[in-house]
């Protein structure tokens, strides 16, 4: 919780803790979220969902559920139109239309457990739940492919009779289940492993994990009878949402209105659509607006969690403990359909560390499982827990501390990653070093059973497109129309921005989002984006707002523009003889040319910046229960520069605590038969506040050279070590690496045992 | 329906007759209006309403109503915070803060029937209508002052001890029911009636008349917890709520966000504000929500009607028809607060004429009725009833056609108003000269107790502020986001000019009416003002858009924005070698920095414009019952450029349509003690579709030189020449010049029975 790297204060608003404009509301209640929502005359949805992870539909008779009295239509994907286009735009990356549709409802096939494969919409909930019930679906089961690497063999059951791998050469001749491989090589690894004092490797395994938000999906739906369709949701993106509905519905995007309510939780989980092309299907079909709301199971089995992956993992060094060379063979599960983010894993595995000889594999491998969608670094997490767990080894082999063989590799500006980016001022080195000399580094951590563990991660920013608008109000406050969803306090940061620029307090800037209809084009709230990209958007409509009403002094002075210049909230003429304030200027616009409103568009460059952690976990391991319990747990992270450091700090508090779940608790556990058999958060294990200590959030600031104020994303770092941390606080404490995720009770009283020379029988 | 004077076509979408936006919506009932509008938890207020037209408040007792289960509070005057400001913006005009705030509830004194004096809220509707009805409020009733001039005695009962007539010299010492004194000065009249033949002259009285709006006044008001308030309503004008109520309420603007709904109707009744503060303050006392809305009784004693007035008008002409003098002592009722928008009587009475000796005095006077509001043309309709039949008689005297007189005399482009303002370019001798070449004037009316009658009549536009934003969507579409409540069709008319700027079809523009936080400051619906103001803001962010556009055509290129030259929707570079299509080039935004969003604010000017019409009426009166039947109407106005014909032609039938009913139907009906004895659509005569003809609504285009496309504000005029249209035909049916509104069956069958000389005995 403390600052570390005191700059010397420049900023009036950034680096303050100002109450968040939207605080009140969603600390009584009073906040609309997506299933609060409701419109006169609405039916309401419900999906049929495949029991089966892999089955082809024979036939679906929907005759019992019209009859029910109450029951007023019901879809299948016959009533869904075939996408224009090849490709739809996810906000994080294209996704192809058609296998978009086909995931919405399943089309011939249903490729996973919780596949739709119809809808039904009725006078209320339960009746449209009984009807779902009604609804008579013949399948043919078919064999799933449930491993990712067994499902990456010829031999292996076939998802897609059309899927060909569209780089492998010979391979592509036939349908396969790997839908991608891509290759990033950088220097010449033989030479490196042949230099290379040891040579580090081992197979990690991590299963799929859920982002595990507390709000279920949801959309209602409203398709006019002059064609144009509303949509109401909790979305990360509604102007993502509003490409994708538009698409697989078949409308243009200016024919669909998204307007988004809070948000109970995204990360990631809610970029890609699920109800909303289908509650507006139905609205088609009724006339009538239609609601939908998910229940737990269905986000678990319906939605898309974080893929599960087998990393290969190769490390050369040499006896001084410096990396020569690395390489990683990395396969994510894609689920059913094409398209995990696994790029993002092979971006990050080794990405902290200056290695001069490179080659990863990437593979993209679908299977009979939920279609997988981004979760918080989508991929690092996985990637880390290889490459931070081996680095581990290493450094003990070379008789080196963890942080010191950090430093000693680490990455820093001028840099070249795996891909060939070349990194601009970054601040991973000053994490270690702050963590060096953090309390808890000084604190001796005694005791059986009990270690200490480092791990480092790392996550680049995205760029992308951002537009605000800026509207003064008479009494000197200032409007900041964004479309940017409010996950983590964005209307916060970004209100502080603007006050900063324009020179006003952040409580003088009233942030709204709004719908697609009323702001320009946003991206989705997602790739730690917002602070730094929609930040970037606010700035430029500051200083036209600076600039515009510059102007309006100039007119009231009947002076040249060119004559007034502008200090902080402070409007005055060269000459020194006429100023005036900017909350005085703003009560003279009617005077002045009418209302002032100013704009910021941005299409910002993705490769600046990028944020690195450090994390130092203490933990106990009880030798009876294989029980992990973490004591102590120490983050540091640059944010180029704090905004509002709380919200920094909270975001790295949620960062470690979801990683600490994944690390020692959370997974889909997957029958034979592929089926999810611990789809509700009683038997799906995520951290309470009662299982974790205080995490304590270091802030370093390096500022970012591509944000005026040196803003990084800092939302998704925080999540990438921690699996790693902990396993190598693990090895310290019962001197067994650990390399599958996640490190439960059961797999740890395993190692405990194994090291003690009393093996169990198999589970 | 016809349009004259079709001009060279020189416009894609301009003057083309596309469904309006808003269509579908408002003919399904899917629009959303104030009433239909509901927030969960939400209290229902209700308003207690003074019985008496004048009478000291002695007591207000609650306590019965206090103890009624489910209700929750109660307030009166004592709960409303003193305004800070003097004056407050009403939108079209300022008004005393302090009046403002006393006409909402009522403090001390009750000033007229129906005046609120408390109000409470409870757990639903009915239950705060039996709490109401509980409140004891006694009262010590005093003499009303109910008749305009003789209010303005020394000797009569006086509304406020502290109103001073404020230029009236040494009467200014004594308090005084004449708010306000106007003299308008042109020439020199003395010598003018010197100069003329023969003097004409009249006094002609008009009695109060509402609106009548089919919608009653609502609004919900949440004042949360972080104390931001929120106000949902019906209104002519979001931002101008925003003011009122923050000032009334003791609020920053900046804290009061006002959500527009649908509004049904206005016509200058939805400027001012009745329940919005009162719902804040009982949502501030109760910590919910609130919802009021009005029955219609309510509306028609607790909102404010258009003034009744009389009007002493003197025209002296030459024998050859010219007029060379003109005078009026024109009193209005402001009703129970000053500030009745009686000048504009004065700045249309003589304005389509050129006279060159006027003398205008203009009087606001308090009377024990409700506060006036503005009516279509506020207090212009009266003026022209006076004007227009003294016109006639004129016209008569000397000979002459009813529209020669008025060629002959009309003001054109250099005339000088009575207020000094010098005509642009106007179309008043056009709307004459169609009327002669109209289908109407070349069919005989024969038959007895027919007649037929002409008038003419002006209206000014107001400029005031407005702005908007416009939003390129990807599929080449774009959004325009604006702040003007739309009543009669203003979201297709702004589109369509946004869509004639950049090149795209009508149905391309997607205009959407937004939240004071979500948009630019925007003045009222009113004054004619939208089309034309919001026009010109629209028409300058348009211009943004294409400049962008064109630089991001230039950047596609890699050449210079200076090297780009635009033609329509074509965006090429001017040696030819390049080109693209608007919605190609929209496409391709995310690709050349992201999106593009620009917005235009004015502050128009309102001395440019304004607008002149010329009607014909036959009619035929009953000489047994006095009732006059409508037979032919036709009304003739320039619009400068009509956007949608077909809404201009609507505007023209719409004013049509109020000002017969004015004119031989509605009244407000007074007792000797001041209560309205006709509060209610059953005993309020408004004409419905079977009381008329089909009006013909023939427009003239005279390009207003202040507006790119040449548009003059349509909404008003029409409304002002009907009663002076249809007096004078009354005229030429029976061979009597009725001189009061409403002329009525009662007043016309005394006019017959007259002039066969058996008067009946008084009413």
């Amino acid at each position: 919780m403390t600052t570390t790297k005191e700059q010397p204060k420049q900023y009036r608003v950034i680096g303050t803790r100002p109450i968040r404009h939207d605080g009140v509301d969603k600390v009584t209640g009073r906040a609309i979220y997506g299933a609060d929502f409701k419109i006169a005359g609405a039916l309401h949805g419900k999906v049929v969902r495949s029991p089966h992870a892999h089955a082809r539909i024979k036939s679906i008779d929907p005759s019992r559920a019209l009859e029910l009295p109450g029951v007023k239509a019901v879809i299948t994907s016959a009533d869904m139109p075939r996408p224009k286009a090849k490709m739809v735009d996810l906000g994080e990356g294209p996704m192809n239309a058609l296998h978009l549709r086909n995931n919405l409802i399943a089309e011939g096939k249903a490729l996973y457990r919780g596949h739709a494969v119809a809808a039904v919409a009725a006078v209320d909930a339960h009746v449209a739940e009984e009807a779902a019930r009604l609804i008579k679906v013949e399948y043919e089961p078919l064999e799933p492919a449930i491993d990712v690497r067994a499902a990456m063999e010829p031999s292996a059951p076939l998802l897609h009779d059309d899927l060909f791998t569209d780089d492998l050469g010979e391979t592509a001749k036939k349908p396969s289940n790997v839908a991608k491989h891509v290759c990033f090589e950088k220097g010449d690894v033989e030479k490196g492993f042949g230099a290379a004092d040891r040579i580090f490797e081992g197979e990690f395994n991590a299963v799929m994990v859920h982002q595990g938000y507390i709000e279920p999906h949801n959309a209602t739906a409203l398709w006019n009878a002059d064609g144009h369709l509303t949509i109401w949701c909790s979305t990360q993106g509604a102007f993502t949402v509003r490409e994708q509905v538009a698409e697989v519905v078949g409308l243009a995007v200016s024919r669909v209105k998204v307007v988004p309510l809070e948000i109970g939780g995204g990360f990631g989980g809610k970029i890609p659509i699920y109800l909303e092309p289908v509650a507006a299907l139905l609205s088609r079909k009724t006339g009538r607006p239609v609601k939908m709301t998910m229940d737990r199971a269905e986000v678990f089995e319906g939605t898309g969690p974080t893929p599960g992956s087998s990393i290969r993992v190769k490390i050369g060094a040499t006896k001084d403990g410096r990396f020569v060379v690395a390489s990683a063979d990395m396969a994510y599960e894609a689920g059913a359909f094409p398209g995990s983010p696994f790029v993002c894993g092979m971006l990050t595995v080794f990405a902290p560390y200056d290695i001069e000889n490179i080659h990863i594999d990437g593979y993209d491998v679908v299977v009979n499982k939920p279609k997988t969608a981004a979760y918080r670094a989508p991929c690092a997490t996985n990637a880390a827990m290889a490459s931070e767990t081996l680095i581990d080894e290493i450094a003990e082999w070379a008789g080196l501390d963890p942080l010191d063989i950090r430093t000693k590799n680490a990455a820093r500006e001028g840099t070249r990653r795996a891909d060939g980016l070349v990194f601009p001022r970054i601040g991973f080195e000053e994490t270690v070093e702050a963590a060096r000399r953090s309390e808890h580094a000084a604190t001796r951590l005694e005791g059986p059973y009990r270690g200490r563990g480092v791990a480092s991660g790392y996550w680049f920013n995205c760029g992308l497109k951002s537009s605000v608008t800026v509207t003064v109000n008479s009494d000197g406050t200032v409007n900041l129309v964004e479309g940017s969803t409010d996950i983590g306090g964005t209307r916060a940061s970004l209100a502080m921005q603007l006050a900063e620029v324009i020179g006003v307090d952040a409580e003088d800037v009233r942030p709204q989002v709004v719908d697609t209809d009323s702001v320009g084009y946003n991206d989705v709230t997602g790739g730690s984006r917002v602070t730094f990209a929609s930040g970037l958007a606010v700035i430029e409509a500051g200083k036209e707002t600076k600039k515009k009403m510059a102007e309006r002094a100039a007119m009231l002075w009947k002076a040249s523009p060119d004559d007034v210049e502008v200090e902080g909230s402070t409007y005055r003429l060269r000459d020194g003889s006429k100023s005036i304030e900017f909350k005085e200027l703003a009560g003279k616009l009617g005077k002045t040319g009418g209302p002032v409103v100013a704009q910021g568009s941005v299409n910002a460059d993705p490769s600046v910046g990028g944020g690195f952690g450090t994390h130092m976990v203490d933990l106990e391991v009880d030798p009876e229960t294989g029980k992990v319990t973490i004591l102590r747990y120490t983050a540091v992270q640059d944010a180029g520069k704090a905004i509002h450091p709380a919200y920094v700090e909270g975001q790295i508090q949620g960062g470690v605590t979801q990683g600490i779940g994944w690390a020692i608790n959370e997974e889909y556990r997957w029958s034979a038969e592929g089926r999810m058999t611990n789809a509700s958060f009683l038997d799906y294990r995520m951290p309470t506040s009662l299982d974790l200590p205080m995490i304590d959030a270091i802030i370093v600031e390096v500022p970012n050279p591509g944000h005026p104020f040196g803003v990084r994303g800092v939302g998704e770092v925080p999540i990438v070590p921690p699996p790693a941390a902990i396993a190598n606080a693990i090895y310290r404490a019962i001197g067994v690496r650990l390399r599958d995720l996640p490190m439960n009770p059961a797999r740890v009283l395993r190692a405990v045992l194994t090291a003690a020379g009393t093996p169990p029988e198999d589970e």
